[in-house]
C-alpha cells in the first residue's frame, strides 16, 4: 500500500463521519437506508400486508402445519428461486420475514444472499492469515507460504484456534463463572433474590469436590462456587480439580497419557492465545491437540458446571407439558422477551412478575398482565427448569436465534432483555423501529446506544424490578401510540424438561430400561442434535428437521439442545405423536412411556448435560465412554461456542458430525488430522456431511459398528 | 458453496496427501521445490558465490559501511527495481540474502515479494470476518453488514481486539508467569542452576508488593513469585494488585474512572475473548476501551512484572561496550544461537559454556571453543544483562528476526534453541540444508518435526547439560562433512546496557540531571523506537533508521527496545561517535557523557523497563505520565504484542506512532477513537504515518507542544 493509498483510505473514512466529532453519536449515523427506511417509530409496515400462508387460504392449526411442513421438506425444494421463502420451515418466522422484507428493512436471510456473491475463497478455506503487518498473506500455488514462511497446515490449524476453540471455550468457562458468583451471592445475600431450589444436587456435587456438605446450605453454596471459580483461575499446569472430580476414569488416564489433562481454563486459553503468535508454534498437529484439550476444560470447567449450577439455581429439568412460538405473545400483556443463555437476573424477574403485586402494577397500567418469555437457548433453559414450572409470569418460549429480528417486527415486545449469546447487532435498529426497549443485563455484551445493567448478582433483585419497571413504560407508551401490530398465530405443543435425572426419574430409577431397550434392538442408538441453525445453504433449521426425521425413522433416539431444539419443536418433533413417525422399535418404546422421540435437553450448554448422561450409560455398561452407540450431531452449527463443544466430543471418544463445512479445508492434514488421525489415538473424530440422506446413514453406520463391538 | 464444491475441496485435499498415511509424516511431504530445491545436507552454495557489495571491491569495514548505509539512505532507492537488494541496510543480511536466492531457497523476503500481488484489501481495511458458519463476510457499499448483522465498525474493532490484542497480551502475560516459575524454582532448587543474580532487586518489589522481605532471599523469592502468579491467575473483577502496587498513581485514579482498571490478566483475556463470541458485543468503541484495559494489564501484569523477574535472574542492565552481528560466528567455534525473548534455559546453558570443563569438552571434540550467541530480543537482553557480560561462553547479538533464514544459511551454526518468538517456521527447511540442530526448550512453541523439551525450571542445569552436549554433536558432524560455510565479516561495536538504573547510575544517582538538560533544551525529549523490522512497505530497518536519524539531529534522545534494537547497532548509532550525527544539544550530552544517542534498554519486552523510567521522570516531574515530552514510536511494528503493546502507551497517556497501517482503516469511528477520542479521555493516541520525514516532525510537534504545557 503506497502512502497515496493510505491517504486515500483515510479520506474515505473521513468521508463518512461526515462531519459529525462524536464516535458514539458516529455511530448511529451509520445506518444506512437500507437498514432503516423509514426513521419514524411505530411505522405501518403492518398495514395491507398479506400473509403467503403458502397452500393455505387462512392461518393453519398446528396439525394442518407439521403436515405441510413435512410435505415440503419431501418436496425438496431448496433451489434458487424463491429464497429464502421456500427454507423457512418455521411458520412464524415464515410471516415475519414476509412482513420484514416488503418493508425492507435489513434482515438476517436477506443480508446472507447479500453476501453471497463475494464470498472469498481464501477465507472458506481457511488460506487467508491476518495476524501481522506483513500481512494479510493468501496461500496458493504460486505463494504457498506466507511472508513469515507459515504453510497451508499451520495457517488453518491456527486460524481454527484462534478464531473459533479460543473464543468458544472462553465464553462456556466465562458463562460458567458469572453463575458461580450467583450461587455465592445466593449463599451469602438473600436480598438478591435468588434461591438454592435443588440443594441436594449441591450437596451431591459440593461432595465430589471433597468439599463439607454437611455444613449449612448457605455455606456449601458458598464452598462451592469458591471452588469452581478457584479451579477455573488455576494455572494451566497444575491439573484441574474439576476435571479431575467429574470426567469418567477412563478418559482421564488417556487424557494424561496423550497430554490433553488440561489445568486451570483461562490459563489454558492464554496458554494457546500464546501459541497463536506470529512466528511462534508451526506445528499444526499440536494446534489440533491442544484445542482437544481445551475441549476438555470446555466440558469440566464449563458447560458441565454451568449446568449445575443454574440448576442449583433454578430447579433440575422435569417432564412436562410447554407451548413454544410467536403465538404465545398477547397485544394485550405486558411482553418482556429474555434473550440469551444465562437466564440469572432473568429468573429473578420472573419470580417478581409470577407475584400478585406485580400482575396488579400490569393491570394498573392498562394490560391484562406481564408475562416473561425467553428467546434462543434461554428460552429453552426456562421451559425446561422446575424453577419455572408453575410461575404465571412465565410466558413460554419464543424461537430460534434466527427469528430474533422478525420477532421484534410484531411490534408487542415491550422489553428485549439480553444476557450472552446470542443477540444480533441489529436489535437497536429493530427496537427503534417497534418501540421495543433493549436492556442489557451483562456488561460483556453491549449493542450501540442500549443500556447496560452492571452484572451484581448480590443486587439482582433491584435490578429485576428495574427491568420490569422499564417494561411496564415501554407498554404504556406502546398503548398509548396506538400503533400496528402483529402477531403470528402459531404455537406448537411439547414435552419438554428432559435431563440425566428427569430421564432416570422416568425410567424408574436407573438407566438399566434403556439400556435394555438399546440392547434389544428397539431403540439402536442414541444421536445428540445440537447447536445452532444457519442461513447458510439454505438450511435454516431444514437440515436439522430432514436428518432428525431420518433418525427416528431409524430407531435412533434423538437428544436436542439449543436452537435446534426451537425446530423440534416448532416442526412437531418433540410432541409425544411424533412416536408415529418413528420406526417400529422406537416407537413403541414412546408410546409405552408417553414420551416424543426427540427429548429435549435444552439450550446448546445442556450438551453439559448430554455428557453427563452418556457417561452415566456407559458406567452402567462398564465401558469407556467411546463405546457408546453415539453419535453427536450439530448439522447446522453457527459459532465458536459449537466448535468448542465439537472438540468436547472429539476428547470424550465421539464422531462428531458437522455442517456445514468448516474452514479447514485448505489443510489436507489438518482435516485428515480431524477426520481420522484422532480416532487412531482412542479420541473422537469429525465427519462433514452436507446431504440429510447421507448424514442419516452416516449416523445408522456408525450406530451399527459400535453395536457390533459390544457384541450387540 | 454447493455439495459438489465440497466434494472438490475434499479431493483436492486428498490429492495434496499423495497418499501418505500418517499426518505427522504427511507434513514433511509438503515441503515444495521452491522451498527446498536441493534434498541433500550440505549442499555446496556457497561455491562460487560472487557477493555483490554494492559499491565496494571487497568487504569494507565498519566505518565504510556506516558511511555507505547513510549515503545509501540518502538516495531514497526505494523503488521496485533490484527489490529487496535495494532495501536490506544490514551488511550481513545483504549477503546472505543473495546466498539464499540465488539457491531458490524460500526466504523472508522473496516469500513478501510473492503475496504482493493478492493481498486482499478487504483484510487489509479489517472489513473481513471469518468467526461464523455463515461467514466469511465481507462489508462493502452493497453489503453494508455481515450475515448476522454487524456493521464495519464492530467488525473492524472486534477483528483488532481478537487477532491482536489478546493475543498479545497473552504472550507478554504468559511470558511474566514463566519467568515468575523459573524464580521460584531458583528459590527452592539449587540444583536447578537458577540463580538470584540481584537480590536488592528483589527485596525491593517484594516490598512494594507488601511481602515480608526480612526473610531469606529463596524465601522472598519463593513469595514474590507466587503472588505474581496468583495475581496474574486471579477473576478480572478483582482489582489486580500487581496494577496497584506498580502503576502511577493519577494513572490508577484515570483508568478506576474509566473502568479501565484491570483484574487477573488471564480472567481479563478469557472476557474479552467472549465479547469476540458471534452474535455478542457490537459496541466497537467497548471493544477499543477494553483493548485498553488490556494494555494495562499487558504491561503490569506482562512486561513490566517479566523484566523485574528475568533481571533478578541475570542481572540488572549494566552499561558496556558490545559486539553485534554474523561476524561474531566462528568457523572453528561450536556456535550456538538462542532465539526468543526469555532467556531462562539459555542462560544457565552460558553459566555451564564459560566452565572451564564445557570449554574442554568443546577442545576435546576439535572446536577452539563453545559460545552461545543470542538472536533476535533475546540476543538484545543477553548483551544487557549484567549477568553474562563476562562470562566467556557468551559469544554477543546476532541480529533481528528477519535475518535467522540467513543466518542458518551461513552453515556454521550448530545449534538454533528457541524459547518463544519469534522463530519461523520454515527453521526446519534450513536446519536441514545447513545441518543446523533444532530445539524448542518449551513446549507453548513446536517446530514441524523438531525436539522439544519440557519447560521445567526445576531441572535447568540437566537440561541446559543434555542441549550443550547435542550442539557438540552436531559440531562434529558438521566437522566431518567439510561442507562449505560462509560467515560475512561483519561486526558493530555497540555501547549497551541501558535500564532506569544503569541511566540513573550514570548521571549520578537520580534523572535530576537529565531533567535540566531537558529542560535548558539540550534535549528536547524523549523517543523510545520500538517493535520489530518488518518487510513491507520496503522497509527491512530502513524505516527505524531515517526516523532516528532525524530524531537525534532535532536534539530528541531515543530509546530502543526490540529488532529495533540491531538496526540501531548494525547502524551504528548505538555508538558514541554518533554523537557527531546529533543536533548541537544532544552532541554536547552524549560527549560529555561519553554515551551514544541511542540507548539501547534491550528487547521489546523491555518496554516495561522504559516505562518505568518514564514513570521515575514523570515522579521527579510531580506529572502525570502524559505530561512528559515524549513519544512512543513503533516505526516498523510485526506482530500482535506490539499491538498490545501500543494499547499499554495509550493507557499511560501517550503518543503512539505505528507504521504499517494497521488494518483498522474499514471503520471511520475505529480510526476516530483510537487516533482522536482517547486523548480527550486523558489517554493517550495512535498517530499512523508511512513517511519517515513526515514521521519525524509530528514527533518534534509532539514534543514541543508537551514542553510548552511543562512550560518548558
Amino acid at each position: 500500500m503506497s502512502d497515496k493509498d493510505v491517504k486515500n483510505s483515510y479520506e474515505r473514512s473521513a468521508k463518512r463521519m461526515q462531519g459529525k466529532s462524536q464516535a458514539d453519536k458516529t455511530i448511529g449515523s451509520q445506518l444506512s437506508n437500507k437498514d432503516y427506511n423509514d426513521p419514524e417509530l411505530h411505522g405501518d409496515i403492518h398495514n395491507d400486508l398479506k400473509i403467503d400462508y403458502n397452500d393455505f387460504e387462512k392461518s393453519p392449526s398446528m396439525e394442518e402445519l407439521h403436515k405441510w411442513q413435512r410435505e415440503h421438506i419431501q418436496k425438496d425444494d431448496q433451489g434458487k428461486d424463491g429464497y429464502p421463502m421456500n427454507v423457512i420451515i418455521d411458520p412464524a418466522m415464515r410471516e415475519m420475514y414476509q412482513v420484514v422484507n416488503k418493508a425492507e428493512m435489513t434482515n438476517v436471510f436477506d443480508r446472507f444472499s447479500e453476501q453471497q456473491p463475494i464470498q472469498c475463497k481464501f477465507c472458506v478455506e481457511g488460506l487467508s492469515c491476518q495476524l501481522c503487518a506483513n500481512g494479510p498473506c493468501r496461500i496458493h500455488p504460486k505463494a504457498p507460504r506466507g511472508t513469515c514462511g507459515v504453510d497451508a497446515h499451520t495457517m488453518v490449524a491456527r486460524n481454527f484456534m484462534y478464531r473459533h476453540v479460543t473464543i468458544g471455550t472462553s465464553a462456556n468457562i466465562f458463562h460458567a463463572q458469572q453463575a458461580a458468583r450467583t450461587l455465592k451471592a445466593a449463599g451469602k445475600h438473600p436480598e438478591s433474590g435468588l434461591k438454592i431450589r435443588d440443594p441436594e444436587k449441591l450437596k451431591k456435587y459440593a461432595e465430589m469436590a471433597g468439599l463439607d456438605s454437611s455444613k449449612s446450605i448457605e455455606e456449601v453454596a458458598v464452598d462451592f462456587a469458591n471452588w469452581v471459580i478457584d479451579d477455573i483461575h488455576s494455572p494451566y499446569h497444575i491439573e484441574s480439580k474439576a476435571v479431575e472430580a467429574f470426567a469418567p476414569a477412563k478418559r482421564k488416564e488417556l487424557w494424561r497419557k496423550l497430554g490433553l489433562f488440561p489445568g486451570g481454563g483461562y490459563s489454558e486459553v492464554a496458554y494457546s492465545q500464546t501459541q497463536c503468535m506470529t512466528n511462534f508454534n508451526s506445528d499444526p498437529i499440536e494446534f489440533l491437540l491442544r484445542s482437544v484439550r481445551l475441549g476438555v476444560a470446555n466440558e469440566y470447567q464449563g458447560l458441565f458446571l454451568l449446568d449445575i449450577l443454574q440448576e442449583i439455581l433454578m430447579g433440575t429439568q422435569e417432564i412436562t407439558e410447554k407451548k413454544q412460538n410467536m403465538g404465545l405473545l398477547d397485544e394485550n400483556m405486558i411482553n418482556v422477551v429474555t434473550n440469551g443463555h444465562m437466564p440469572l437476573l432473568a429468573h429473578v424477574a420472573i419470580d417478581l412478575a409470577s407475584s400478585d403485586e406485580w400482575q396488579q402494577k400490569a393491570k394498573d397500567a392498562g394490560a391484562k398482565g406481564i408475562q416473561i418469555l425467553g428467546h434462543v437457548c434461554e428460552g429453552q433453559q426456562l421451559m425446561n427448569y422446575e424453577g419455572t414450572h408453575n410461575q404465571k409470569g412465565y410466558g413460554g418460549q419464543e424461537g430460534e436465534w434466527l427469528s430474533q429480528e422478525y420477532l421484534l417486527a410484531t411490534g408487542v415486545v415491550d422489553m428485549f432483555m439480553f444476557d450472552y449469546n446470542c443477540t444480533v447487532p441489529t436489535m437497536p435498529l429493530f427496537a427503534k423501529k417497534f418501540g421495543t426497549k433493549l436492556l442489557s443485563t451483562h456488561p460483556v455484551i453491549k449493542l450501540q446506544g442500549t443500556e447496560t445493567l452492571d452484572f451484581v448478582p448480590e443486587k439482582m433483585k433491584e435490578q429485576a424490578e428495574k427491568a420490569l419497571n422499564k417494561a411496564i413504560e415501554s407498554f404504556k407508551e406502546r398503548k398509548g401510540s396506538n400503533r400496528e401490530t402483529y402477531i403470528p398465530p402459531h404455537t406448537s405443543d411439547c414435552t419438554v424438561g428432559f435431563s440425566t435425572e428427569s430421564v432416570k426419574e422416568a425410567l424408574g430409577g436407573d438407566f438399566k430400561p434403556l439400556i435394555d431397550q438399546i440392547a434389544n434392538g428397539n431403540i439402536k442408538g442414541i444421536a445428540t442434535i445440537v447447536g445452532c441453525t444457519t442461513a447458510r445453504y439454505g438450511q435454516g433449521g431444514s437440515n436439522i428437521f430432514k436428518i432428525t426425521k431420518g433418525l427416528i425413522e431409524n430407531d435412533i433416539l434423538v437428544l436436542s439442545g439449543g436452537c435446534t431444539s426451537a425446530v423440534m419443536e416448532y416442526t412437531g418433533l418433540t410432541n409425544p405423536k411424533a412416536a408415529e413417525e418413528c420406526g417400529e422399535g422406537l416407537k413403541a418404546v414412546c408410546k409405552q412411556l408417553g414420551i416424543p422421540p426427540v427429548l429435549s435437553y435444552g439450550a446448546c450448554v445442556d450438551i453439559g448435560k448430554m455428557t453427563q448422561t452418556a457417561k452415566e450409560i456407559a458406567d452402567t455398561l462398564e465401558v469407556d465412554t467411546n463405546k457408546l452407540p453415539l453419535v453427536i450431531g450439530a448439522p447446522e452449527y453457527l459459532e465458536q461456542k459449537a466448535v468448542a463443544d465439537a472438540c468436547t466430543a472429539v476428547a470424550l471418544g465421539w464422531l462428531v458430525h458437522v455442517a456445514p463445512v468448516p474452514s479447514i479445508t485448505g489443510s489436507d492434514v489438518v482435516v485428515k488430522t480431524l477426520t481420522e488421525t484422532t480416532e487412531t489415538l482412542g479420541l473422537g473424530k469429525v465427519v462433514v456431511e452436507m446431504d440429510a440422506e447421507k448424514t442419516v446413514q452416516i449416523y445408522v453406520d456408525h450406530i451399527e459398528k459400535k453395536r457390533k463391538e459390544l457384541g450387540l
